[in-house]
Formats: C-alpha cells, structure tokens, sequence
C-alpha cells in the first residue's frame, strides 16, 4: 500500500485479520465504511476492499508487515493512545484522514474495538502493575510460628522432629492391609514417646497434660491423617472412655496398657441404624442377676455397632454403648469394657467382626462393623462412674433421669470435639501451604509481548485462597481459646463449652472443606495428583464433617442452647417481651446510628476492628432474636413445637453460625493485640481485617435485608476485601510458611522450593 | 408428696431433674422462688427444698413416677397446654395455687423453659407434621424419563442395556494396573458396539451422529467415569482431532482405525509448564526441507507433554501440538501426528514416557508425560487442514494470524466442552440418586414418644439437596439446548456456541462438584464407604473443574466474549455514551415499577415465570454493563488494561454466572412449556421455580445492592424456597428414578431398594 493514505486503514486492517475474530456482519461493517468515502477514489476503495475480502485473506506475510508498520509508529511515539493516532501518522498526517476521527472511532464502536485496550497488544509496557508484583519478605517468619505454637512450643517441636524421622515416609502402597499395619506400627511408636497417654492422670501413668495431648493430635495431623484418626481412636475415644466413665478399678486395670498400646481397643457407640440419634441405641446389656453378669446383645442386623475404628483388625477390648436392661426394665444407655479378640487377634465366641472396607479416606484405619450374640461380661466390666448395679443388684444413679444421665456421660466426651477441628484445621494448614506456595512459583498467561504472570497475582486468585487463609488463623486461635476453656472449666461453664465444642467441631471441618477443595482446584493438574497430596488430604478429612457429631445436627445444637440461653438470660419478662425487646432494641441501636454508619464508607472505618465486631455483635443478636420469636410465633400459631423446629431448622443455622462467628472474631482481635512485634502485627491485623470483611461480604445479603447495611456500604466493603487480598499477596507465601509445617510432612515436589 | 397443693410443683421439679440440663444457678433460682412463697408452711418448704438439692437428687424411681403422674393428667384433659395448667390439676385445684399464675409462668420464663416446648415431652402427639409426611407417586415416572431422554432415547437404551451386562461389573481392585487393563476392555467392547467412531462421517466407517456420541458419553457416565475419559480421549480427542484438524488423507489412514480402537492415541497438548495457556506451547516442530519431514522436540523437562490420557500405556500414535518451525522463523501452534509405540506397545526411540502415577481419581486412565527426543515424522503427519507446507517448503494457511488460526483449531474442539458437563451432569443425577433414595429411607430423631423421621422430612436436609435437584434438572434442559445449537450450527453462530459451551463446562462442573460434596455429607458414614460410589463419583469428577479448560479460566473467556458482543451491538454511540445508557436505562425501568414490584411478595408473583425471566435478564444486562463500565472507566483513568482486566475479575466472574443462569432458566422455562402431560409439567415446572428462586436467593445481596428488590421480597422468597423444598419432598424419589439409572450402575446398597 504505497498510497499514504491508504495506509491509515492498516491498523484496522491489521485487527480485523488478527486475533479478534470478527464475523462476517462485522466484515460487512467496515466494507459499508469504505464505500462511504467518498474522498476515496473508486479504484482506492477497490483496493481496499481486496484487504477485507472473507474468501480472500492476507497472506501471513502481509499480516506481519501491518504489524510491524503500527509498532514502527508507537516506537517512534510511545505516548501515541489511540489507535486513529496510529491511523493519522501512518497516512503521514494526512489532511483528509485527520478530519475522519469521529467517523474512525464511531467505526471502531462498531466493530467493537476498545481503543486503548488494543493499543496494548503493540506496546511491550514495562510497567504492568500485575506483572511487577512479587513475594517479598516483610515480616519474620519464626516470630510468627512461635506466636502460633505458644505454650506448647516444646511439644509441637517435638512431635514434629519425630515425625520427620525416615521410618514416618509416607506409605505408598495402594493395598489397605499394608496401609493399615503401617498405621499400626507408627502408633506403637508414637505410644513409646509417651504421646499416646499424655492426657491421663499421671497416677495412672499418664502425663497429665490435656494441652500438650490436643497439641500432638494438632501436629500429628501435618502428616497422615489415618495415623491421626487410629492415634484418636485408641488414645482418645477408647482411653478416654475408661478415664471419663468408669472409676479407680478401671484406671488401675486398663489405662496404662491402653497408653502403651499393650491393650488395642474400640469405641463402639454408632450402629447402622442410628448415628446422630445415639439416645436409641439398640443394643441391650442385660444384667443376670445369679452370677453377677451382663449379656451383651445385638439384636438385629441395623443395631450392629458401624464405623468402628480399630474393630476390623487390632481392636482387643471395646467400649460399648448399650441399653442396661435389669428384669426387664430398661434403664438406659450405659457404657461396658466387652473384649473382642484374645491377645493373639482371635475373635472371641460371640463377637462377628465386619470390615468397612475401603473408604474416601482413611484407609490406615480398620473400621469395622461389631455383632454381639449372647457375649457375657462380668460386672466390673460396667463403667460405673455414673451409674452402677449395687450388691443387691438394683440400679444406682446419682443422676435420676436416664437421658440427662446419658447426655452427662456424653459431655466428658467432648474433648473429640477439640481433637478433630484442631486436626481440621493442621489439614487446611497443610493444604493452604501446598496451593500458595505452587501459585506463587506457577506462571500463565502475561500481557501481551511480556512475560507470563505468577498466578497468584492475579486478582481472582487471590480471592480464592486469602479469604481462606484469613479464616484458617482465625480458627487457629479460636481453637487455642476453646482448647483453653475446656482445660480450665468448672462445672458452671460446662454446658457453653460444649456447645461451643460442637459449634467449633462444624465451623472448623466446614472450613477445612472448603479450604481443601479450593486448594484442590487452584493448583489445577498438580492439585490432581497424589503425589501433591491434595487429595488425601481432602478425602481424609472429608468425614470429620460427619464423626464426632454430624455438623448440620450439631448446628442445631448449638442454636438450641443458644435459644435457651437467651430465653434464661431474659427471664423478667414474659417470653414475647423479651423477644420483641431484643429485637427492638437492637433496631433502635442501629436506626440513631443508621444515617452515617449504613453509608459509611471510608478506608479508616471499613478497617476498624470496632465496626466490625458491632457488625458481627449485632448479627448474632439479632439472628437469636428473630429465631427465637418465629419460633413462638410459630407454636403460638398452633404448631406442635417439633414441627415448629422442623420450620426453622435453616435459620438456626445462621442463629450458630453467627455465634460462631462472632466468638472466632473476639478471639482473633484479642489475639492481634497480644502480639508484640510490630511487623507480625501488622500482617496478622491484616488478616484479620480480611476474615471480618469477607465473613460480612459473605453474609451482606443480610445485611442489606436487615437495613444495618446499604449497597453502598457493602460494595464497598467488596472492594476492600479486593484491596487487602491485593497488600497480603506479597506476604502469603511467609503466611503459610510461618506455619512451619515440616518439609518431609509437606512431601508435594509443587511446594518444595 | 401427699399434700396435693405441694404436686404443684411436681412438674417444675421433673424438668429441672430431667432432660434439660440445668445449672446450679437455676436450681438456686427454684429454691428462691418457694422460699419466698409465704403461704407455705416451713416444713412444706423443707419437703420441696429436699427435691431440688443437687447433691441429693431423686431417685430414678421418683422421676418415673412423677412424670407418670404428669402424664396421667395429661391423658384425662389432653387439652391442656400449659405446664401450670398441670399443675393445677395436680393440686386438686387447689385455691391458694390457682392464684400463683403469673408467678409461676415467670419462674418458668426465668428458667429458660418454653411452656408449650415442654408439653410435647408428655404428649405422643399423632399429629406431627413432620412426622406424616413421605415419599407419593404423583406422576408417572416413566412418562418423564422419556421426556429427558428425548430424540436420543433408543441410543440412551441401548448403551445401558450394554452397561447393565455383567462384563461391566465394577473393577474393586486397588491395583491401578489391573484397573486399567479392565478400562481399556470396556472401551474394546463399546468399539465393538459402534460407540466409538459414532460421530465420524459415515464416509469413513463412522456412524455421522454426533447427537448420539454426546448421548452415549453423558449415559456411560452413569457406569464408570475412567471409562468415559478413556473412551473420550480415544475416540473424542484423538480421533476428533484427526477429524477436526485434518483432511481426507488423514481420515482415510486412521478413522477407522481409531473408531475400531484398533489405533489407541493421545491428544497431547497440555505441558508442564502451560496448561490453561496453550498459545505458549514449547515443544518444536521443525520442518527439515531436505527430506520433507518434522522434527519433533521437547526443549526442556517443563515443556513435557502432562496429563496425558491414553500415554503411560495404551497410546500408539498422538496428536501433538507444537510450534511449528521452519527456517528459524516460528509460524505457531500447529498439530501433528507423532507415533509413540509399535503395535506391540513398544516404545519407539526418542519417545520418553512417563507415569503420572496415582491421582485423586480416574485411576482406570492412564496419564501420563511424553517428551520428544529428535523425533522425526514424514511431512504427511502434520494435520493440515488450517495450515500447510507446500512444495517449496513453504507455509501456507488462509488464516493469516498465528493465534487466529490456533484458536480456529481449538473452536474446532470445542465438542469436548459439551461431553464433559453432559458426563459430569450423569454423575450429579447418580449422586442425587443415591441420596434421595438413601434420605427417604434413613430415619432419625422424632417427636418425644413418637417413632423417627425420615430425615427428608427435615427442613434442612430439604434445603441441602432440592435445589440441588432443581438445578440438575435445570442443566440437563441447557446441555440439550446446547448440543443442539452445536449440531446445527453455522459459521456465524460460533464465536457464541463456543463461549456459552465454555460457560456451560464450567457452571455443570462445578455444579456436579456441588452436588455431589453435598450428597456425600447428607449420606453421613454412609456417604464415606466406597461400597455407596459417592467418593468415586466426586473424585472421579474433581478434575473436570479443570480439564477441557480450567473453570475460572473459562468464566473470565465467556465474560470478554460478552462484553466484547455488548460493545458491537450498541455501535451508534460512543463507548461511554453505550453503558451509561444501557445502565441507566435498565435502572430506569425498574424504578418504574419501582413501589410495586421490589415490594412485591405475594404468591402468585413470586411464583411467576415471567418475574424469574425479568430478575434474571435485568441481572444478565446490569453486570455486563456494569463491569464494562467500570473496565473503561479503570483504563481511562490511566490503567493498563491488561491490570484493569486484573482488577475486575471477580466482576468478570459474575457476568458469566448471571448471563449462563439466564440461558439456563429461559431454556428450563421453554422446556417445561413443552410437556404434555399435566402431572409431569406440574412438577418440572416447581422445580423450574425453585431453580429460579433459589438462584435468586443465592444472588440476594446482589439485588439488594442493586435496589432490584427490598428486604421484604428477598425473605419472601426465601420462605418461597423453602415451601418449595417441602412440597417436592412427595416427589422427590420420583424425580430421581425419572433419570432412570441403570440398578448395576447405581450399585450402591444404600440406594437399592
């Protein structure tokens, strides 16, 4: 094209033919243009035409000269910002062509060219912002990890040297006998360090320490989960039950060969037919009143005990839950030591051991299914802490109801429910560490004629994995403060930490889930292969969302006692009162405020702590107070109140999860405050800022609804947590490597640097 | 207690020593409450004192007697609703207690016990909701599997009446080897049926149906899914490569020979180092003029072929993507067929593969790595229907740009983008099988006295899977819309086609991913033991988030696909003057209608199609217009566009979501439309409503913000769901065998009958 002004036309030319792939109308468009230039000669428009004929393209060549005409000009005038400045310049300035500008650009609408987005593809700029955006070291690592660890510094360091030792390398064997011997052999291990009767009384051999036991089951939980589980199953659930509900003859019998590993066992509650509903357990125990005995007994198929861990393979001894029957009276749900196999593995008469086979997860451990036919125990066998038969063989409770009795004997349990959110959360650790550290080092994609970009720069990245890394230390110290209260409860307090157990139990597997499926996902190909672990570590930990406690029930749980502790805590007035003052009162709170806070939206403000635990403080009132009166409206309407549960069942979860919430934001602001080095300070404050605002970006459609919020105020918010996931970036990779998670452990070739 | 006027107190007391669990501070409140009730003599005070001492409770005899005593009451006047109402009449009606009302209604307040809650303990009521409700046929399941089924409901048969034969009975072995021998004979064996080559012209041995190969991969997703990624990768990628990308001397040499599986092969396109972006593949082609062939190399260990189906043992030939290279200069991506083993699966010189051993799931595939070694191919190999090298050694092609053409050929393979989200929507219909079936079944907790609940009677059971269904269903009716507009597309069409499979691949896939976390958590332990499928079915699917295009990848493809459509359809104005119009206008609209209709929560409106249609279009619209507004406004300001793109993905992800739920609903909208049989359309048009209001409900904060609708309609609606959830819950078992899985594939003993 020798005809200057001609060549103003190239860089359309140029675009048409590259890579936009325009459509036919499109062509059409710019063909309708030229023939409307009427300052074109014919044979120019003929000209053009020949280079925007569908069945006639440019040759590849042609191609490349247009290119290299444009880059020419933007080299010779870098600040060139549209493309009819290209088109000007190429027509040498040509009179004619400068006074087309409106009829270019109004050309280029039309075929939907977005000038200064185009322009882009010819400059090599050097300054992308997302390109030039780096980890960096802003804050020291080992400061943080000994803020983590805390107490137990000493412990965790050592379980960590332990199971980085070579006989802990990973089992690689896809057959589950091995897998499971595997397990076996390393708890025998663990049970020589003395980790395995770490919490029970050190009269009895053990170590007396509750907080360095969570701490193991917390650390261990950095390497195979099955050896976790089968850790938990034998120290926890099966010790734990002798230690919890029976008394001085069973502690002096069993609790030292449990701690030893010398005497395997069970914990055998669950049967096929009930899970949740333990309270109606099938399997009875009956007593025999002429040789002072108890006959254990299954007595049909779906009362089997199911899930058993330790049942299918090494188990000697079990715990069994089971209905004490004493001349045929039915006194409940009692707990009794039933051996299982003698102490060469052999199945004793009258118990038949099932296999559950293989699982999604967990395959080292052998859970099993248990039937009892006519199995005789003798009577200390009973675990007669809270309730016994006496000499003259009637039953004797210092708790009279058999439910509370039960539910009693439940809550010494509770500790599991400290032991598997604390491995949850070890696990989303784990998972975080892997998914950051590979998209932080994985490079796709880039601007164009620069080089590709570390993933983790990128905006919709960093969405997925900061919120949830934010949230995986706030449930750090939340667990740290749960794990507190639990070792240091008096009796008042009981009833609160159990709930808050449960709760803690559901929040925490909850986010472990999502925080493994999303690592999952943002590693891509990698994050499919078993060597980097992703996926063990989800299936693994996939049940914990079902075991000690499904987590929908136990959300509504912990809703109920939250319902019944507002309604105690209001007892001067009449229930609609209360429920209407609350409710009220809280509105009223607002609506003086309402004017400026709804609508506020200045840096300073979206990033005070203060707001937002008014923001978290006011939803779990308010969330209590509404569920709470829909409820007696519901029942004062003249549904029967089971029904009327039935009906709320979805806003008892917001009641649970906002309690939840609110505790987990206490504890990580209180936590922040107590750090001292300024620069962890600062990053952990970070954090902290981004799991409240992401907490109530998640919840801001109830907030809108609720009117504490206008739009606004939560676009705003949006965009804050957009900004904070943008300043963690270059610290992310010290965030999980402040978890100091064992390199051995780690074992995925993406996270190994 | 002999005094009657004492029995008052009876019930008060059997509650505070039975289930309710209750403080020492309460029982300091009840002592309290009779020490002040002056009418009683101090040694009545003593009598009652003596029952609520902690350290001395009641005997278990005593709670059965009093509550016996309750109930015996109850049982006499079962109208009574109140607990002072018994105590009342255990007094004898006593005068002094008649009078004691308020005060007692207080203590029960200060107590924490909801009076009519506490009536449901003694009363087996036979009224229970809840409790009444279960499973009806009201509608002919039948009639509606032949409504899903469609066109392609004789191939759809046939392919499970061949999976349904025992040679097709589940691999259980952990031996991956052994798993995938049993793989690759499945697909002999669905060759051998003429499934494989279904879709290749009839000229060249196939079946010409492409309608049918799509229907034949989603149903062999109800049998094993390494099966179908197998069989997909055999006859989908490798042979519709060929197809796609080569010409006549292509199809003739190997189609039938691949339809046939006598010539298993790979799609090698993914290496180490770049996978989402393709266009910056590494591995070379370089054409050597004096012999007229290729030499194929892989430049280093990161440019390896990955992932590769078909590679680690059953692969003969590949398709490999590599720059093509020719004088030095580089003309781009381009494909060719590389043969890796002999007919004895020998692998030839140069080729170097490896293992990429265990993954999450499809272990019945064999992935793998390939790298090239000087591997030289005769010029005949390149697939040269987009590009060629002629006589003189030089290039050819009618596509002048490199990227246009590369991207050319991917858009030839975008059939893979609707096989997975159909295989990956079998996989969801089987999970939702599996748990609604099991759920029915499975029962738990009930009202006190009463027997248990199936727990799809529970509100929040209801809620974890309907809509779930509901947008299963949704999927299936958009994945036909979508195949259809795929088989009878044109030229013109494509760019559309390509972005909405691309949007559809992603939206199915993790809805599948959904779907399926949620039935394994609703089937509990169940839901963890392989013997139920569920853990298979998720891993198995895990990675089609990622494959055939990662998921986050492709939503950020459809929403530049949409904005670049918006700009060229509002050409007459000015980019600026375009979206404020746009935007404005659709406020605008709305706030027309503004009083009424974002206030609007009556029955018959919210259930309305037409408001689903207005919510979703208005949504569709807003988003695109308003990311684009805010892009230009980004770049204007100065921005970079490739970091102004960077800054509005998560906006970008919310343009794919709202314009893919608007296809989705308008196509499940049509599709209800055209159902005959009342019964039928009754119940797939509320599982339309509760698709569209669930979404609605998901997306709440987005319309809050945007002003669309008020508080008071979004809690409208979300009651709407769940009235909706409850009255499916009759059909819901019905709706799953509507999808008529085969009972072999199925397998799973919790979800046979």
């Amino acid at each position: 094209m020798t005809n200057p002004k001609l060549r103003a036309f190239i860089p359309l030319f140029y675009l048409v033919w590259s890579d936009d792939l325009l459509t036919p109308k499109e062509f059409l468009t710019l063909r309708e243009f030229i023939s409307l230039q009427n300052w074109l000669s014919e044979k120019e428009k003929e000209l053009l035409f020949a280079e925007v004929n569908v069945s006639a393209p440019p040759s590849r060549g042609q191609l490349i000269d247009w290119k290299s005409q444009i880059e020419k000009i933007i080299q010779e005038k870098p600040s060139v910002r549209s493309i009819f400045d290209i088109s000007i310049r190429l027509s040498e300035n040509d009179k004619a062509i400068a006074d087309l500008g409106p009829a270019f650009i109004k050309l280029e609408n039309d075929l939907g060219i977005l000038d200064k987005e185009v322009i882009g593809v010819f400059k090599t700029s050097s300054n992308i912002i997302t390109s030039n955006y780096q980890a960096a070291k802003r804050f020291d690592t080992e400061i943080l990890a000994r803020i983590l660890d805390g107490k137990q510094a000493f412990i965790i360091k050592k379980v960590k040297a332990i199971i980085s030792r070579p006989e802990f390398a990973y089992e690689t064997s896809t057959d589950s006998d091995v897998y499971r011997e595997k397990v076996y052999d390393w708890c025998k291990i663990l049970a020589k360090e003395n980790f395995g009767n770490m919490a029970y009384p050190k009269k009895y051999g053990g170590g007396g320490n509750l907080a360095d036991y969570f701490s193991i089951m917390e650390t261990l939980s950095y390497h195979d989960l099955s050896l976790v589980i089968k850790f938990g199953v034998q120290f926890g659930l099966w010790g734990m039950s002798i230690q919890s509900l029976g008394t001085e003859k069973h502690y002096i019998k069993y609790l030292k060969d449990i701690g030893s590993l010398k005497l395997p066992g069970c914990f055998a509650m669950t049967e096929t037919n009930h899970g949740s509903n333990v309270k109606e357990l099938e399997t009875t125990a009956t007593y025999n009143h002429d040789d002072q005995t108890f006959t254990i007994q299954t007595p049909n198929i779906d009362a089997q005990k199911e899930y058993i861990g330790n049942a299918a393979k090494h188990g000697q001894k079990a715990t069994v839950f089971a209905k004490l029957i004493i001349d045929g009276n039915d006194y409940g749900i009692n707990a009794f030591i039933v051996p299982l196999r003698d102490i060469n593995g052999r199945v004793l008469k009258g118990i038949i051991i099932g296999d559950c086979g293989l699982k999604m997860g967990l395959n080292g451990v052998d859970n099993g299914t248990i039937r009892f036919e006519k199995v005789v125990i003798p009577k200390e066998n009973m675990l007669d802490r809270f309730a016994s038969i006496n000499e003259k063989g009637e039953f004797e409770s210092p708790i009279p109801s058999d439910n509370r009795r039960f539910f009693t004997m439940l809550g010494t349990l509770v500790g599991g429910r400290i032991g598997i959110p604390r491995s949850a959360l070890a696990a989303a650790k784990s998972g975080l560490t892997i998914a950051i550290i590979y998209s932080d080092k994985r490079k796709q994609f880039g601007p164009e004629g620069g080089s590709e970009v570390s993933i983790l720069n990128y905006r919709i990245h960093q969405r997925r994995l900061f919120p949830l890394l934010a949230k995986t230390y706030a449930i750090h110290f939340a667990l740290q403060y749960l794990t507190n209260r639990f070792i240091n409860k008096n009796e008042s307090e009981m009833q609160e930490i159990e709930a808050l157990a449960a709760g803690m139990k559901a929040y925490s597997t909850w986010s472990t889930r999502d925080t493994l499926q999303e690592c999952r996902e943002a590693c891509g190909g990698k994050g499919y292969l078993s060597e980097n672990r992703i996926d063990t570590l989800k299936n693994d930990t996939e049940i914990y969302t079902t075991f000690e406690g499904d987590n929908t029930v136990l959300m509504q749980l912990v809703a109920k006692n939250r319902l019944s502790e507002f309604r105690k805590s209001f007892g001067e007035m009449d229930a609609i009162g209360i429920i209407n003052y609350v409710y009220e009162n809280a509105k009223t709170a607002i609506s003086e405020k309402n004017l400026i806070i709804t609508r506020e939206t200045d840096e300073e403000h979206l990033l005070d702590a203060q707001f937002h635990l008014n923001a978290f403080r006011y939803r779990e009132k308010t969330t209590l107070a509404s569920a709470g009166k829909r409820l007696k409206k519901l029942i004062d309407g003249g549904l029967e109140p089971y029904d009327a549960f039935n009906v709320v069942q979805h806003q008892m979860i917001d009641v649970s999860q906002a309690y939840l919430e609110l505790i987990i934001l206490e504890q990580f602001q209180t936590a922040v405050q107590s750090i001292k080095d300024k620069k962890c300070k600062d990053i952990v404050s970070k954090l902290c800022q981004l799991y409240a605002l992401s907490e109530i970006e998640k919840n801001k459609g109830w907030y809108l609804e609720d009117g504490y919020m206008e739009g606004v105020k939560t676009k705003a918010i949006r965009k804050m947590v957009n900004q904070l996931c943008w300043d963690i970036r270059p610290d992310a990779v010290s965030l999980v490597e402040a978890f100091d998670i064992p390199k051995s452990c780690l074992a995925a070739p993406i996270a190994l640097h």
